[in-house]
């Protein structure tokens, strides 16, 4: 293997010694044409060579807060010279100012926070808790979801992605609201709900109560389309789950802190569950983090008996510092409520007249800065765009120096939450450019 | 409940938030009184008040370049002030440089880095690796072993902590060398060897080679009591994986980057792994990462096939840029040969001292600085000393102001590698007048 040479640019070094050293996630490494990225401010990111995109992927939807915000950056640099590393039987402040802050944003009942490393490891935890609360095995979940990478959150997993990593018992699937393609053969939102919840009650009366931990559901299921649930579906899963005395796991991964225009996607539908699981948004993911909100009853389980769980980064000094001042930034300079407001007064028509406009777009569905455009060859058959066209529209996207997030036949619009209004409509007209193209044939 | 008063001092407030809303790893919470923790500096750390304690623990077994060493504090520092955070998808300088500063450090024939946040997912992706690269199941592993908490890593692991976790399929343990506790009804470390090698075998030939994917060993099992293989063993486990065509994953988390005075573990005992898990010692744990070596023949298959994993934090720009400055600077001050010197002329010698003069002491062992003391009621009948006894030790030691490792019936002697010869000296006596109070009683 050559070394890569001494005069080379920066960007050029970066590409060769990723392309000798570096082995990427969910990929074939042979195709691979990384792009290099050198450092960002607010919703864009540029090369060294100083060729600047507009972030609308928020990288891989977890910069809520924006790249480098100052609060944030100092906050870790800060930390950095106090006390980089300690082990998690400690006390330190950051720690407890982080726990502090996240359980006054969660609902009341809620005191305790598990830390991890990111949101696959919050959801292990999440369902360890519920499987020894319950005394039962299985948990339940959708196979449009994503819930993380290692053995029981890849397993929990429905894409798939779960496929050649089921290792894991005790897991079993579901489908759950999508009305669009519905699998349910609902005409309107209402029947969807109702038939969802009908199909999960089936599912957990054929799986057996009884055997049953946990419902394990992304409040807002995100990788999978940004499925925002039908009214009642939601309730309606927390009232199936109190029936039969199963627990119910939100995972807030994608969509937590800040990403609907509310603290927690499931604010906005009414529904506490008994265990939350985070990470991305919670600090931006500027150092890696995440964890479990815990509800008191489960918690109090613990009092005596000994959680068997952990991690050597549970409760990292550098993440806590830098999730205390993002929180307190979010709350601050109101960065949730920007996120809602141009989710309801600019995306939301934005997006539905680039509807009006493109045939190819069949759905635009989503809320605050967390949206998906579904694309289709054929507007009566919703047939998915192909993968090849969904290439060709990434590559003028980022032609245009646009970053964006494309998932199978969708482009997810999801934006940092300090986005403004002037940078939403510079994507939305490199969007509508791009969707003029003649790109299908 | 109460809110911590606003006149507390810093290491009450530290406490009082700790207890009132952080929830720990393996532990009841109840009875938890967690040490405050403010700052360090190489193999001190102190609280808010200003007491200070001798780190033996390097916390978790990871501060290996000692508490904020200010090449690693000021490249954390200086990327934060860059990018704190960018898309495992991207190419960026420090992940490269990251990348080729292991890779150098590994055998001839591993090419290719993946990041992970840690130890546990470092074991997950290796255990996908290799079950992909042989088309099969079954992984074994030690029951004294430790290989991280996730769904897969802590089925792996042998010890207690797997036993209320046991929800992956196709894990098998076996018994791993202990000539001190032997299960072979050994006399000498050759013996020790031979069947041990004898009992893996003929585990593998039960179990059925055509169904093992691999062969997971910690190259020197940690948490198990630092159970250095006796001549031949890990040489001996490579000749029957080669023989029957199974992958061997050394897990390199805790013995790896400098703890044994090597680079790598088993660099002493020269012999070559398949896959490499690394975690801790690769930056000393300043910012959450880890990480699988790959092998060139494992890497080439994943250049036309998707690789089915992956994570948000992969190659973390802040962890990166920690791993870089780590690397050099471990190289340049000379800090592995450091703890191999330690080891050799300062550690054994006065470890074998206090054995000679303390009968609680039934057996030294370890290398580098990487040691443990197996405290016996009774040397002829290696009877463990019992917990509550552990407990008085572990308090009279951080009432001398020591911050031990405790395990079990043993201490683990676990300074940081930068650690000198007054610090160990300083140990030493410490250990010294402990070991000499009437504690038994």
């Amino acid at each position: 293997m050559t070394s890569p040479s001494a005069t080379a640019s920066r960007n050029e070094l970066a590409y060769d010694l990723d392309r000798a050293h570096v082995f990427h996630s969910w990929s074939a490494q042979g195709a691979l044409k990384p792009l290099v990225i050198a450092g960002g401010q607010g919703s864009r990111v540029w090369d060294y060579d100083g060729r600047s995109y507009l972030d609308f992927s928020s990288q891989l939807v977890n910069v809520n807060i924006g790249h480098q915000h100052p609060a944030v950056t100092a906050a870790i640099i800060e930390q950095a010279g106090q006390l980089a590393t300690v082990a998690p039987s400690t006390a330190t402040l950051a720690r407890g100012e982080a726990a502090k802050r996240i359980v006054e944003r969660a609902p009341e009942g809620f005191n305790k926070v598990f830390f991890t490393n990111g949101g696959a490891d919050a959801i292990e935890n999440a369902i360890r808790m519920a499987r020894l609360h319950t005394g039962r095995d299985k948990v339940l979940s959708t196979y449009r979801s994503y819930h993380g990478n290692t053995g029981a959150a890849i397993v929990a997993t429905g894409d798939w992605r779960r496929i050649p990593n089921e290792f894991a018992r005790g897991h079993a699937h579901f489908f759950g609201p999508y009305l669009y393609r519905s699998e349910f053969w609902a005409t309107s939102p209402e029947q969807e709900s109702e038939r969802a919840l009908r199909h999960l009650e089936h599912v957990i009366q054929s799986e057996g109560p009884a055997g049953i931990a946990a419902v394990l559901l992304e409040s807002i299921p995100g990788t999978a389309g940004v499925l925002v649930p039908p009214p009642g579906y939601l309730a309606g899963v927390r009232a199936l789950c109190d029936r039969y005395d199963i627990m119910l796991i939100l995972d807030e991964v994608m969509a937590g802190f800040g990403r609907t225009g509310n603290w927690f996607a499931f604010d906005g539908f009414d529904v506490v569950p008994d265990l939350i699981a985070f990470a991305k948004g919670v600090n931006s993911g500027y150092v890696p983090t995440g964890g479990v909100i815990i509800s008191d009853s489960i918690a109090h389980d613990f009092d005596t008996m000994v959680y068997p769980g952990g991690l050597t980064y549970s409760g990292h000094p550098l993440a806590m510092a830098s999730i205390v001042a993002a929180l307190d930034a979010m709350e601050n300079e109101g960065i949730v409520e920007n996120a809602a407001r141009i989710g309801r007064d600019v995306l939301a028509p934005g997006l539905a007249a680039l509807q009006a406009k493109h045939k190819v777009i069949g759905e635009v569905r989503g809320v605050g800065v967390f949206w998906a455009l579904e694309l289709v060859a054929d507007r009566e058959t919703r047939q998915p765009l192909s993968g090849v066209v969904m290439g060709r529209i990434k590559s003028e996207l980022l032609a245009r120096n646009l970053l964006p997030f494309l998932a199978e036949n969708r482009i997810h619009v999801v934006p940092p939450c300090v986005v403004t209004d002037a940078e939403v409509a510079e994507a939305l007209a490199i969007y509508d450019e791009v969707l003029s193209l003649d790109l299908l044939g």
